[in-house]
């Protein structure tokens, strides 16, 4: 286990807001594009409270005077209003940034003046900041990673044999939707489709009674490889650009019925909600943790998906959760409730050994592409990161503190995942929310 | 079943290659990228053996002259180097600018002569034309249409029951793999990846055994949807932009570990190629059809599915071919050898209805996405769209003239697609080829 203590070890900011921030104090720094009512789209880091404008401090010079190698490079194009470029500069470059980053905005910088005589033109009130996806997606793949999720799903249809004999061997996966993929806030109709009732034969038309949510860990591929050249296993966490939240919206019963023989497609495919922060791998370095021991009789890792030190140090302790808030609520003025509580420990698979999976058959893989990790649910009640699994398939349903009852989500239902890492040394970084609410069907 | 006789009877043109032309006549006009040595890509229009430069004619002013609406507008996008913003202009533009190529091209036409000075600068000859990819592709969505080789794949695993409840009420489909979509003439490695063999229970990692080629039509999307706004199956057509031949190459070995529960992945992601021109619908409202009557005792499709328009004339009669040249022919000179001879009137769905079913939980489509119908096969020896079906599943090797067996494909073979379409009065279009081929493992 690496523990990096340059990123471990909190470090003050002269931006006071962010300063034992639980989200983005200078251990985070991470990348976004946003927009500031009746100005164009941009990159921004987001430090406190405030959104930092990368086209004004770049405009302003601040990168060149840094002089950070490829520093003022990779901060010219995370200013664009898409992130690809700058995923395609790789980790190298991103590093440099980073390390710029950080010059600028310890305690002690010198450009502390100058970038403080830019007042809000700089450091944009987060409140102000409309977040937008922050790259344009090529191509979308869902995996199923999560161990847990898989053993429950599949306890709902194979009480005795939960797992398919392929997934200790393959890390499972299948091509998703990029076009409906919205960053956090967005609503979204609850959709249509075919369903079949039970004990009928022939299927009815109309909206999904079977709406549900599924937490993942999002990942945004970096520098990409060509058509037909495979990523080996000990080069594949380079190719990883950074980590989001995302919730892959479900209909269980178009899915239920759809499914077979090509997988899932319109039971997933009307909405995908993911968290507008890409949090770095730099950042989330001290919470890197070995690969959870396979339990006994677990096959090996076949040789190709098979690295020491992805073994070593390719898993990341961040802790999930799952939050709901009802139209009652909401109206009510309450909070979220916590549904679900659940880390990014329960992968069985690493995200290096998806990227090197993935690209194994030649597949390529193009900056700013994104990954979902699959539903990451834990062993025991209260740790499952889908309705399916917290409700039993719909049988029992969740009781909420304020007396109302879920089976699957209602309209008006807001679902908010968020993602945090506690520092051993004090200190943590955040994802920022993954919200989405469901509107009725149109 | 509608004709139109417009398009139906053969005009004459002054680029005398053209006429009598099986591929490119003006019946056809069919819309592509493609680069010259030495000069940037762009849109032309394939007319007999030649292509006609769309940015030469742009930039020459003729299609202002030709003054057809919609149609300067429309050439100037066709010109670009990507089509999809001539594909979000729809319909109305498409037939606009279809018009105004009739008027520069038919013979007699006032245009004649300026254009003829131009020469080769306009009228470039296709030999030294490279094709490319004509969009970009935002998403690609394979079908499972073909039913003839649902029945085929589903007899190999279920001799009494070879199709699955839900296929006579949904329009199965799943989401492709975008980046590895070439154009026509590419080549591909073997791929690699995790195959169980028979009688075992621990996979082996290697180059696939049983790598095989797909029949399909390929459907480009015109204009698209908003997100949440499904596309009723009565204005489903006027968002198709134009045919295509698809070539969905799948290592069959790979596909049987891999697909379940969420189906197929690496088996297909590694490669799929595309014929490079643009057949518009109005090129083939000719060869619309009714959609062949279902067997008696099948299901009428849900209301939202059916259209007495698009069951009256949603069907297309195109003869669909695949051809086989092994690398030992090709030493020896030999032509390409048919292995297959189909029809897309074996597609149990039309194309409206993929698109309706598609958008109907608020999936966004948009220009430039591709559809791939699924295997075309028809149901006799003969005439099917893989060699999972000519083989048997492998178990009969397929019988070639030279005396060489295959029963899947070997390093060096080559699938071509083709594919034309015969009015009754004579003449033809061709959508041109779908050429790819398999290299060794790297």
């Amino acid at each position: 286990m690496t523990q990096s203590l340059t990123s471990h070890q909190p470090v003050r900011s002269w931006v006071r807001s962010a300063n034992d921030h639980p989200d983005f104090s200078l251990l985070n720094l991470p990348l976004g594009v946003f927009r500031v009512a009746g100005e164009s789209p941009r990159g921004g880091v987001a430090i406190g409270d405030s959104v930092l404008d990368l086209r004004v401090a770049v405009d302003a010079g601040l990168f060149v005077e840094v002089e950070q190698g490829l520093a003022a490079k990779a901060a010219a194009l995370a200013a664009g209003s898409q992130l690809n470029a700058f995923f395609a500069l790789g980790k190298h470059a991103r590093v440099q940034f980073r390390q710029a980053l950080l010059a600028l905005l310890e305690e002690g910088s010198v450009y502390q003046v100058r970038m403080e005589a830019l007042g809000e033109a700089l450091l944009r009130p987060m409140s102000l900041c409309e977040m937008l996806l922050p790259a344009r997606i090529g191509d979308y793949t869902d995996f199923y990673v999560g161990i847990n999720h898989a053993m429950n799903v599949g306890k709902l249809f194979r009480p005795d044999n939960p797992l398919l004999p392929n997934y200790k061997y393959v890390p499972i996966g299948y091509h998703g939707r990029a076009s409906t993929i919205a960053v956090s806030g967005a609503t979204f109709h609850r959709p249509k489709g075919q369903t079949l009732p039970a004990g009928q034969t022939v299927p009815v038309f109309g909206p999904s009674k079977k709406l549900d949510f599924e937490l993942e860990l999002g990942i945004w591929i970096g520098s990409g490889n060509q058509v037909g050249q495979a990523i080996p296993i000990s080069e594949a966490a380079d190719h990883i650009g950074g980590f989001c939240l995302l919730n892959d919206w479900s209909a269980r019963d178009v899915q239920a019925w759809e499914y077979q023989p090509l997988g899932p497609f319109l039971s997933k495919s009307f909405a995908t909600t993911v968290s507008p922060w890409i949090i770095s791998p730099e950042a989330l370095a001290p919470f890197r943790k070995a690969q959870p021991s396979r339990p006994e009789g677990d096959p090996e890792p076949l040789d190709y998906l098979l690295d020491h030190k992805d073994q070593a140090e390719g898993a990341y302790d961040i802790e999930l959760e799952v939050l709901l808030l009802t139209e009652r609520m909401a109206a009510e003025g309450m909070e979220p409730e916590v549904i679900c509580r659940s880390n990014t420990l329960n992968m069985y698979w690493t995200v290096a050994q998806m990227v090197t999976h993935h690209s194994v058959n030649g597949c390529q893989l193009q900056s700013g592409d994104l990954f979902g990790s699959g539903t990451l649910s834990g062993k025991e009640e209260g740790e499952f990161g889908s309705l399916l699994e917290l409700t039993h398939g719909g049988k029992e349903a969740l009781q909420l503190a304020n007396g109302e009852r879920r089976t699957f989500l209602e309209d008006g239902d807001v679902i908010v995942l968020r993602a945090r890492c506690h520092a051993e040394g004090g200190g943590s970084i955040g994802f920022g929310e993954c919200r989405g609410k469901v509107l009725p069907a149109c």
